[in-house]
């Protein structure tokens, strides 16, 4: 099945605001097994709009449309599926009712120009949005199945997993499970990663489990007639990858590299203090958000030469980390690097490892901060510290 | 003239890679009087590039294409523009020296595939990359220009400026300069700064010069023939701008608010040194990272309960800015807000700022980090610290 991303809107056509709802919903049908063949992105105006539905109806068996349901006069979205259809727009007594009911449990009357957002093709399907006042709808223009969802992410994204991927599947003939599995690793290239996996039975083999990369980390993706069949084939597929990827598997699934840390110093009652010069306080703001961080991460300290055991002393915590960066001299370049010193203290002593990353100034700051709570997860769970790391000169 | 921007690739197709490019193409683009039309995203696949690339010549008058032009086989882009353009890929032997030269340069062999890179289409236009291996071109596919661009952004972003822009305004007959004025404000939102800039003589009345909004900041476009007409035209402008949203003004054109904060601690020989609790250490991670932030930015503490006037005497700072949040109870909700407590302490004492921010926890901590920065700009440069904002309930 062809599945389209049609985009509109002037502040996404002119750049304004950068197209993340694109990318994720092409991400959300990847997921379940949808592929995108065709992103559109076009802006408020009425003849483009009307062309870029026809062009799509014309190559596409589903379309997502995004944006355009609002209530002011620059939302066309209603208005020029309509005149693609064929027909007039009708008011939704259903969509009216719920938007005024909405408005008077928040104490407050709908103000008039809402009512257009119940203004909706004939013969339209209706697609309900629990949590805003632009409704989705379906129409059918040329050879495609049209899906209407509102600009606003957080409605985009619940009622696309809801409404519009449950009626894609059934669109596609797509029945079966989906099920991904993400591991998250520090240390290896995404081209060292693919070549540890390499070879893995079953993995990319029979096409049902498939390897891939996302954001540079490795993700089976599986497809199955059950939950429970699905399970048992991952099962010994993950043992494998956890197996050969090792201590650089930081993380899996929806978890981070931080919050697995902020798990592992919770879990054994331990408090942190973190020291940071140069990495802007990127560690910190990496665990303070976390939410309990407050129980656990007492002080964050970002300025020149402190030592983890003396912070320690200081803060009262159990465990000190201390990142410490000397930049090289000079003007920012691919080449350009920094030798890193991260310390962890606690009641045992301090550890110390120095690691000299390359890469440009930002990359040495991340690289930094990720080294730094690395190496604290490797401490915590008794792994070695210093195990050498693709991104490591020596 | 209508511009469209064609952007190819699975990684941008798929959603893997947010689309950044488009983005920036766009605005920049905008910024010397261009408008965007349409956007397509199409992925490494021959028919449906070849497809996009005679849609859109049906369309447009000139065709930005970004991507493609990679060493590697999935790097479709010359070989479907001379497809399209019905001629065959010939060898430039300029840009096989030029690739074979700078490889040398840096002591290397240039490895046999990125021949494919200075494969053109019979006749097209060379369009020269300073500091990439992929060159660009230009050809004509229906009745539009397409102008060939790589995928990696710090080589298309110059090509942009360099090479293709310039085409395109000869291409649509546009003479003259454009100029983009910025205004950065914090504590007016888009809304009421529109109001109180509405009616300002020689402002979007000719049309020569006008106001919009860019990430809810006012900016002024003009166009004029040459740049000190422009200038000229610009200055009063820009003075009653000044003066209709006052002290809410935090920086101009490529300055930011921290920066503006850090020049003017710099200038006065001052020392700062930062508490933060519950923004994650967002305001010590803006400063730290500008250029020779290490003399005037001594020590940030994300910590529970600081005091400005405690922090400054334990830091031997000139200044200290201390910023707490009170976080309202329960989970996150659209009116969750917090108390915002700002203290700045230097060798006049301590002033203090109160203030209710409301709209959900993530936008908490960025306002609260800003209305920190914001109260420090203020006390350094005289200006009152407690002017009411936008964003505050009482």
């Amino acid at each position: 099945m062809r599945v389209e991303i049609l985009c509109t809107g002037d502040e996404i056509l002119t750049g304004k605001t950068v197209n993340t709802n694109y990318s994720h919903i092409a991400r959300r049908l990847s997921d379940v097994g949808l592929d995108v063949h065709w992103g559109t992105t076009v802006g408020d105006d009425r003849a483009t709009l009307l062309a870029a539905f026809r062009q799509a109806g014309e190559r596409a068996d589903a379309v997502i449309v995004n944006g355009g349901l609002g209530p002011t006069v620059d939302d066309l979205s209603q208005e020029i599926a309509a005149e693609a259809c064929g027909v007039k727009l009708v008011l939704s007594e259903h969509w009216m009712e719920r938007m005024t009911q909405s408005y008077a449990r928040r104490g407050r009357v709908m103000p008039a120009n809402n009512k257009k957002q119940a203004m909706l093709p004939e013969g339209a399907e209706f697609i309900d949005n629990p949590i805003g006042t632009a409704c989705g709808f379906a129409v059918t223009i040329g050879k495609a199945r049209f899906l209407f969802t509102p600009g606003v992410p957080r409605e985009m994204r619940r009622m696309l997993d809801e409404q519009v991927i449950p009626r894609l599947l059934k669109l596609g003939g797509i029945t079966g499970v989906t099920k991904l599995k993400r591991f998250h690793s520090f240390g290896i290239g995404e081209s060292r990663a693919d070549e540890m996996l390499a070879g893995i039975p079953g993995l990319a083999i029979d096409g049902e489990i498939k390897l891939g990369f996302q954001a540079h980390f490795p993700e089976l993706a599986a497809r199955g007639a059950t939950e429970a069949e699905l399970t048992a084939k991952l099962a010994a597929i993950e043992a494998e990858v956890r197996r050969r990827l090792g201590n650089f598997v930081v993380a899996e699934d929806d978890a981070s590299l931080e919050r697995v840390v902020f798990e592992k110093l919770k879990a054994g009652g331990h408090t942190l203090a973190i020291g940071e010069t140069f990495t802007s306080g990127a560690i910190a703001s990496r665990l303070a958000p976390l939410l309990g961080a407050d129980a656990v991460f007492r002080r964050g300290v970002i300025a020149a030469g402190v030592a983890a055991d003396a912070l320690r002393a200081e803060s009262g915590t159990s465990h000190a980390l201390v990142v410490l960066m000397q930049l090289d001299d000079g003007p920012d370049r691919p080449d350009f690097g920094a030798t890193i010193t991260v310390q962890i203290a606690d009641a045992g002593g301090t550890v110390q490892r120095v690691a000299r990353l390359v890469g440009g100034r930002d990359w040495v700051r991340i690289g930094a901060a990720e080294l730094g709570l690395d190496c604290l997860r490797r401490h915590l769970l008794g792994l070695p510290v210093d195990e050498r790391i693709d991104f490591e000169r020596r």
